[in-house]
């Protein structure tokens, strides 16, 4: 294959993508554009348009964009529609974000003209396969470059004389090697590999990013309140906010009260378990008044047909199929059961835990009058029960005779 | 329909079911058998013999059991090889220990020739169901007798002048009425009713019945171990004990840090919603750790495939379709999948919250060798990767050009 | 519950339901009016008006209509989009007319202030739910009125005592019993009872209503091209016609070469198992071409997922459920994959039998150049496959060294 | 990678399996060891051991086995229980006969003490995955070898050049290219490729293998009653017989009236659509025979659960997952479904197609006296339907009254 002539780089600013920036210049001889993406991973991104100048990518090829809105709005809210866990329990922090980057890439790529994008993600794990099952299924004739796959750099020297030789600046504190791996945006921060790689041994206070060991939160439970519109948080505590400032404030309410702690051993859809910690504050309060709002607005057969489907919709989006048909599918089956989805629920906060205390809505099914214990007005006929199972046991009756009698 | 001539009760002891075992007297001139099952309710159930005897049933027709361990073994620990949750957060409490009563009320009828069992569960609830399907499920020439759709009786007071009309003695704490309805066993005491009613309003703190409320948990976290042996626990911090006897030790445990409250609005299989307010301390920690032990023992292809049935099979139990031969096909496949959830699992308990910190097994296919960001001596090759991708992302590509190419 | 005022019956001029008009005259007291579809069951529909106003119903009281291209454009089309096959092959066509009598119904209801609505099927079948289910999901406060279930006729004999005590002219081919009971509109036609109770007994060839036998039929094939536009036929033999104006040309084309015989013994939603003789020739013929067309526009991501879900919509259906939120959603899902669903598919008809023998369109996803034996010009790279094996062999491998372990 | 040194190569004799055997001989300097299955395929397997003598192979390392028991037995018979359609259609036939290869292939290099096992699939198709993941599953350690992803030979010319110069004889109607590739076995014959490439041309008569076109079929319809005991097929017209004799009979008679012709557009695993001819005469009749026993003797839930797993079970099949534990889940769940799956079905066969005319059993769920249009002596009270319908619809009727509050 010839080499590319115009690459988009996904480009943090950090070391390693400073490097694969570089081998590309290297190994293609090929124009690098880069593309840093703000999703409230809490980094200032200043620091990479310095860096990727002085790595000598022109002024006109730093792309460097605020995408925290369309991150919630377009990605967040409507997996949150569908109650997503993977395996369930994990809230697909990583694996939302990696589309929309994608997303950048290959539209940066049409515009500028480039052949190519490149991503800094390894062969071993699922963002690769997220980074380019997302840029092929928006342009199929374009190139995705790997360089973890492709490059011969083995070993944390290797990268480091490489960097060296290149001119590439190496911050003090990345000398020695970090002692984890982490991911971060406005939904989550992950950790994993090195320290945490025996599933056997807790993980280490130190490697909470941002969020409050629940014995470090205050003693005192707080209540917020979470106001749904058609699936989708809008306000709070009666303040109506944009998506991405909703999931700010609850990241700050959660991460104060030690709420959406994870430590999960995963099979990644290479192949292979790893395990992980993660930190969703926001998000797990989120799901949480999600399925609370639920509890009134969605009827069982709703209900019951969204949870069949979503640990395939959680597994599609963990994988990388975001842009497939089939995720598509699922997504207009959940966003037609949220018509209905709207009000508020009370959520009580304490010590690392967030749990629906109340929920009320304008739209609610629940009827007091039918479920009453008390003396109904006709709303229920008791007897209606007896045809009712008599028909749900007939199915049943016939089966226990028919066992009777060919053992008889 | 003839009346009956001897009918199996569900008797509890308590003020309902001795005036559901005057009703069948008095209604039907029927001979009443009576079953009382301890199934970990935490109450003596001496006394229920002496109020059966006081209402004129024969001493050789009143059966008192402890099923405790029956329950447990035979219920419960299939049930949670299933993570079972329904409508994503109940852990079925009740609905496991109906089948079982409705089991030992169909065996007794059939040792002492009854024609007919009998419970004391209302027309709107889903228990009558169970015990029905149950019963029919296991003898469909039997006759269920339900006495709350066939009386008269239609207020606390005509109930208490029927007792009293009766000779039943009402204990006085019974003659004002109580503020909300329980049912307890080992798995869990559940809330409902009365002051419950409104999912608006917030529970009151006196509603708790066997868990602490997470603010009055002790301030120092504790972790408990449980041992595996193909899915169910065998072991607490290494000491081997009976079914019955981990699950009462986790809801000590449980209970006593706060672990396992959830306040709960749920589609009853008769069409309604209801609000109940669940304790599940012992079983809480058991799901937790359950999943635990399954991250490390199960593969991606068993673990999914189980997650994607467990909706339905959460769905058949609490509708009470134990003794269907759906819920048995779905017990062989989640039995099937069992064959090496076999380890231990640390799990860490404090304020109300459960949650799994390291778990090891030697059955466990997680390997640090392929998942290792160090290197792995030959053990995964990433470029491997790209050939995965590439044949993953062909149908999205084919999509792709096929969608430019009828738009062009 | 008092007597309703104004009842709308689903008349169709036969004897069975002009009984059920003077009954609900006689027990109610009540003004009738009538709603009679032509659904395509191939009667004429005056004499219905004539019996109408014979029975003393008022002329603005009687409602003839045709709902033919609704029928197919709103009810069958959109169910033919999932090719929905209840219990593997049954094509639901007594099923998906009910929701549009029960809808014209509720509606007929509305405009002339009726307070009730009734129907003529019995307490046995599915159809009762099928019409209520719908009748109370589109006006929840309706009363709906089965007499089946009501009255006290018991017997062929009583029914015509009734008959003639009221006047009700019996044609002369009624007074003996039919040997089955029929069912028909443009979809199918379905015969059930008498006769056909035995289903270790062959059903004989009178049965058949509008369908050659395939030994009858010619000797020759015959080809028919059918044109789909986004899931939907749209033409035949490139001709474009209204939906229902193809489904009246298939079920000819069909019917003359015994196309769409089922003999089937299937499960009501009210407990039992039932047989029936259904034959559907144009349907059939539809079925088979819709997958056609779909096995070279929808990719294996979309196709799957519809094949995993069309069980269970068949089974919402067929159970009555097309008002409810599930089938809503199911519904929204379906559509969504059929926006590229568009070419034409050559069908051979012969004796009986209805083959897909060729399909072609522009949206088509098939790429001769990927999966050509010859020479593919590196469209596909055979090496690609060997890291695709390898990483979904990664999980089998680990399992597999686990398992020598434990056991070793 | 060192070379193997002892490799077993599925062998068939034919021009290219000798040729990848001479491949590996050159290639790797290895010692092969050939295993060659009848599986029915309908062809003499003797002249593969004097070929394989000729290109040099030891008589002791040449394998020549009849497998068509086990095939049936242990591979054919359990998918059938499930009544598997790949895509709605295709009944397998090549995917269920890969795994018995390769578990051969798997034995044979453990007892011989081989380090490799090789097959002669492309790395285009599915079969590479199927032979290579269950390879795999039962040896993780196991090299697998497939030439035509590692070779350099890419043209047919090329191919003959490297028989000629390896003294390999080729047949003389070798010479030219077949029109079409085709795999047999004693359930199917498939034809792909070449001349069969355009979906959008009808398929020649002279592809046809097995089965008659219907147009040549008896013009007299022919019964066969087939008896199963537990789902599977045990005796033909009352007479019993062993798996293979029975499927083969069955191929007899369905080849014989042109049944189990399928033109099918499917999805392949690796990413594209092919175009194949099944013929699967005795299949066909099998799956028809099957469906038709288990209409009387499984009830409701365990069809309806059988039926929603089974394309997730097909698809598994399909893609070479046979030894997964998720495969061997759904055949834990299958299996359980069909211990009361007895009874005799008859079959008529003509002309193309095979239909269930009549089924009886002991075990049937049947009830004439339930479902009758008759008098039916109290088996089955109509008005429970009322309460059975009132339930349902209760979640209806709240769901239309919110919808029209909120409206209002």
């Amino acid at each position: 294959m010839s080499a590319p002539k115009k690459v988009v780089l996904a480009y943090s600013g950090g070391l390693d993508t400073s490097i694969i920036l570089k081998w590309l210049q290297n190994e293609y001889g090929c124009e690098v554009v880069t593309f840093t993406a703000d999703l409230g991973q809490g980094e200032e991104l200043e620091p990479a348009r310095a860096k990727a100048l002085m790595l000598g990518i022109k002024a006109e090829n730093i792309h460097i964009e605020d995408v925290r809105e369309e991150f919630v709005r377009d990605f967040v809210f409507p997996m949150f529609r569908a109650n997503a866990l993977y395996e369930g329990l994990y809230l697909l922090g990583t694996s939302i974000a990696r589309p929309l980057i994608a997303k950048r890439l290959v539209e940066i790529a049409a515009e500028c003209g480039a052949d190519a994008v490149a991503h800094g993600a390894t062969g071993k794990g699922n963002d690769q396969v997220r980074f380019e099952l997302s840029a092929l299924a928006l342009d199929p004739h374009l190139r995705v470059i790997a360089p973890w796959r492709e490059w011969s750099l083995q070993s944390r020297t290797q990268l480091l004389s490489y960097a060296e030789a290149n001119q590439i600046p190496i911050a003090k504190d990345k000398r020695g090697e970090a002692p984890f791996s982490v991911d971060a945006n406005l939904l989550h921060t992950s950790s994993e590999g090195k320290v945490l790689e025996n599933p056997a041994e807790e993980f280490p206070d130190y490697v909470l990013q941002r969020t409050s060991r629940p014995e470090d939160a205050p003693n005192e439970p707080e209540f917020v309140e979470i106001t749904f519109d058609r699936g989708d948080a809008v306000a709070i505590n009666g303040e109506a906010m944009s998506p991405a400032t909703i999931l700010t404030r609850l990241n700050e309410l959660g991460g104060k009260h030690g709420v959406g702690i994870l430590d999960l051993v995963e099979n990644r859809f290479v192949g292979m378990k790893s395990r992980g910690v993660y930190e969703t504050p926001g998000g797990t309060i989120l799901l949480e008044a999600h399925r609370g709002i639920e509890q009134i607005t969605l009827d069982a057969g709703a209900g019951h047909l969204k949870d069949s489907i979503m640990p395939r919709y959680a597994e599609l989006i963990y994988n990388g199929f975001w842009f497939s048909p089939e995720r598509e599918m699922l997504q207009a089956l959940i966003d037609k059961s949220q018509e209905h989805v709207s009000g508020t629920v009370r959520v009580k906060l304490y010590k690392g835990s967030a749990r629906t205390v109340a929920r009320w809505s304008d739209h609610s099914l629940y009827s007091e009058k039918h479920v009453t214990f008390e003396e109904d007005a006709g709303a229920y006929d008791q007897k209606d029960a007896a045809g009712f199972i008599r028909l749900n046991a007939l199915r049943l009756k016939l089966i226990a005779t028919r066992n009777a009698r060919v053992k008889g």
